[in-house]
């Protein structure tokens, strides 16, 4: 059955980004040390077509959550960051929902990647995600923004977070604005790589 | 040799205690849920002199901790938190050095706590702590000043967060004001069990 997560790199301090991001930037610079486990992986290189990366287990991580994905939903302005820094080949290689306000037709990449673009809300882009997904799993890609909201939708029925071992200070905090008992999580399981500690919570409803 | 080590309970958005905390609610409420891990541990009901708490992994992590630890360092507030909520016999069985601003006598507790009141500052302190640990470590006991304080001055060795699934919305942030490149760490090590992730740090000097 079709699951949907979330998955994401975190700093000690909460953060997913740094201050200052934007397209061309989007990472906000400093945050780049929180994704180094990612970014170093031979599957993160291949998929935005540079060379290099390392194999092991952190490498097999990035295939298996790559490889689980059927359709992605995705924020307005992690696409509009990302639409000017992916490749042509852009990554997801499966279709893309970006919750937008401003209608815009079907954008389909080489490789495999259709992003469309939702209008009608939330909702909506989680259903079509799903309809689209054809069995396996739904990512939230992000930015903070739309995977809070799916998280207080109570939609997601699964979060990994990679933690780490990194103070960001400034930046942006996922979790801004929760309050105590908004969100119920059960680890799942985890594990480690030297780069970081991958944290898989299950979201309990 | 003596190792400094800080050793402490974080929720998923960086926090060590909830709001509203202060003399008899020195969690701040919402924030006991953080520390879910190591109150349900019998070492922990022992130490604090009540029945109950379950053995296994945890229980056996709280009594290596408080048994590699020959001396403390505390800020004054915690102190000021614990003095009033701390059972007669007080948890800790070796001298505590509490930073202050308030000349007072060394006040010994049944069973091995001795509080002696440190007005020459965090250095100071240290020295006293490391003098009298007898060959075993140091713990930077708390609270969030206190930690970052000693984790500014570069004179922590090894950090230990526990992480909780649990996110806390509004709190004490255990890194409040860090900077990126304030702080260089590696993972040492990473243990889980069903209620936090406990995850070690090589601060990097």
């Amino acid at each position: 059955m079709t699951r949907v997560f979330v998955d994401v790199g975190l700093s000690l301090d909460g953060q997913i980004a740094g201050p200052n991001r934007g397209p061309g930037n989007p990472m906000g610079g400093s945050a780049l040390a929180i994704h180094k486990w990612m970014i170093e992986t031979r599957a993160f290189c291949e998929i935005l077509g540079r060379p290099g990366g390392t194999p092991g287990p952190d490498d097999a991580r990035i295939r298996a959550i790559f490889g689980r994905t059927g359709a992605y939903v995705m924020g307005r302005r992690m696409f509009d960051e990302g639409e000017v820094s992916w490749p042509e080949q852009a990554p997801f290689r499966a279709p893309v929902f970006v919750l937008t306000h401003s209608p815009r037709a079907p954008w389909s990449r080489p490789g495999g990647t259709t992003f469309h673009f939702v209008t009608d809300g939330v909702d909506s882009a989680l259903r079509q995600a799903k309809a689209a997904a054809g069995g396996k799993d739904v990512r939230i890609s992000g930015g903070a923004d739309a995977i809070r909201q799916y998280l207080h939708a109570g939609a997601v029925d699964e979060m990994t977070l990679h933690i780490a071992p990194v103070v960001l200070g400034e930046g942006l905090h996922l979790f801004e604005g929760f309050k105590p008992g908004d969100l119920k999580l059960e680890q799942e399981s985890v594990a480690s790589s030297p780069l970081a500690t991958h944290i898989t919570y299950r979201v309990v409803r």
